[in-house]
């Protein structure tokens, strides 16, 4: 029983009004998988880099315990390289740079001893490789969740939605929610989205909380409340890799569980944005990540006696 | 023993996608007094109207056993009127008529019988009769909430932070928490105008929710998703209403109830923008209001357990 992430394994340049960085390392599978890995202790990546991808940048992946034989090296070509940089509000950002490299041909490979999936995370990608992926595993894994963005809404809508129609959750932010539906109110947003094929939508909302939709039930969930927000990069991601990690955990699939999943992926998301990169959530104790998320219960919780 | 609302009492037009109203009884203080009503059975009004409002208005008003004491009618002048159009997204709107009459030299009377106040709360008006209305009270009340604006802070912001300075709660908006602070973090924002005055302050973000700041806690209310919002207009008074309202049933004052309170404040403002004016939060019943609760407990209910 394994819980498999794919996603971008990359090299960022980020500029935020609180500083900037050379190329660190980053990509949706490296934030995801390192978040999954304070949860469940058999996560496995699938993605791909360049040879200019350092030993000792796998070796931190590694370190966590996850599974990089799917992480593809292509000899002699670059890795993906993302640059951007932040505005003052930090809720948005120009990109400068984005070299696809390795990631324009990307091919996913399953290692015949990831098939033993019960958990998989599709990271921000074309949805073509989201699906391939999908298909290349001989049993459908218990729990598929996607994460994907307005880009691939504007260029790949029908590959998107046929491959949404594949999948249990679809993690979306507030303005792609009204993207993909046509409509305004994000309960008239979701009611339409769980029509096109999975059973739970995720709303993600920055620095309000998240919703989490199932039928007709609603779950809102609180963001934590920061001083600072260092670098927003990769909390959308950490978020997803902390979600599913507690599901995988917690193992059993409903709406219950589903609720903490969310807690747990917004605590350590609430992390990933106080330093630059991956450099925070590399080096969570269990301390760090049990009294985070009771911030959460203080946050949040009220009792009306009636 | 009793609760006093001071703000407008106003007729409105309102246009919204999904209608237009002629002019129909609006104004802050009549939203929140209503809100109010529904917990707590000794609510008085400090308001003027001109001769152009009806005797059935009023009515309307004292049903809800509100006293009108304090509402003074002034023979050949007209009432406040606001007329105002929505945009699309229910979140921005544009004032067409802002006609002050009555209001333009408002002078607050306190009845001799209001003098038991043991909660007040100044609607959002000038900073300056805010001002003069607690000053006029013998003995200060034991619960004073301040609901302001922007405008104010554009206009009148010396006048405010001197009121600002004599309550004990303020709630504003996010943008206005950033205009008064000059902090974008809201966690900044609350720092700094905790030290304004207010023991406690309440964020207002809408859809979003609210948070409560006092000392280094924080509360994050949700809001209801809700499908259709019919018209936003009084929301914000009917929380402030609900808020001080339960305020003055529960007696007393500390961060465990404003937390219910504003959940309750929530609840009545999530009726409040189901229908037009005061359409719905005029005729509500004790089961449909414990319905509502009950749902914001589904809502943002989660637990925890390490």
């Amino acid at each position: 029983m394994s819980l498999v992430v794919i996603g971008t394994v990359a090299f960022d340049a980020i500029e935020t009004p609180f500083g900037k960085t050379d190329k660190i390392v980053g990509g949706a599978a490296t934030y995801a998988s390192l978040a999954a890995s304070y949860f469940y202790n058999k996560v496995k990546i699938v993605s791909v880099v360049g040879d200019d991808f350092l030993e000792e940048d796998i070796e931190e992946i590694k370190n966590h315990g996850i599974d990089v034989e799917g992480l593809q090296i292509k000899e002699g070509e670059k890795s993906f390289f993302w640059a951007g940089k932040y505005h003052n509000d930090m809720n948005s950002r120009d990109t400068l740079v984005t070299d696809l490299n390795v990631l324009a041909d990307f091919d996913p490979i399953i290692p015949e001893n990831y098939q033993d999936c019960e958990y998989l995370l599709l990271g921000n990608l074309t949805p073509q490789i989201q699906k391939k992926t999908i298909e290349r595993f001989k049993n459908r894994p218990k729990l598929i969740v996607l994460d994907t963005m307005n880009f691939w809404m504007d260029v790949a809508l029908e590959d998107l939605l046929e491959t949404i129609k594949m999948v249990d959750v679809l993690t979306i932010n507030d303005a792609e929610a009204r993207q993909l539906s046509g409509e305004y109110s994000l309960v008239k947003a979701a009611k339409k989205i769980l029509k096109m094929g999975p059973e739970y939508l995720i709303i993600k909302k920055g620095e309000h909380g998240a919703l989490l939709f199932h039928g007709d039930k609603i779950f809102s969930a609180p963001a934590l409340p920061l001083a600072d927000v260092f670098d927003p990069t990769g909390a959308g991601d950490t978020f997803a890799g902390g979600f599913i990690g507690y599901m995988a955990k917690v193992k059993t699939i409903n709406f219950n569980n589903m609720k903490n999943a969310i807690i747990y992926g917004s605590a350590l998301a609430s992390f990933c944005v106080e330093k630059f990169g991956t450099e925070k959530i590399k080096n969570l104790t269990d301390f760090e990540v049990a009294a985070r998320l009771q911030e959460f219960v203080s946050l949040s919780n009220f009792v009306i006696e009636q």
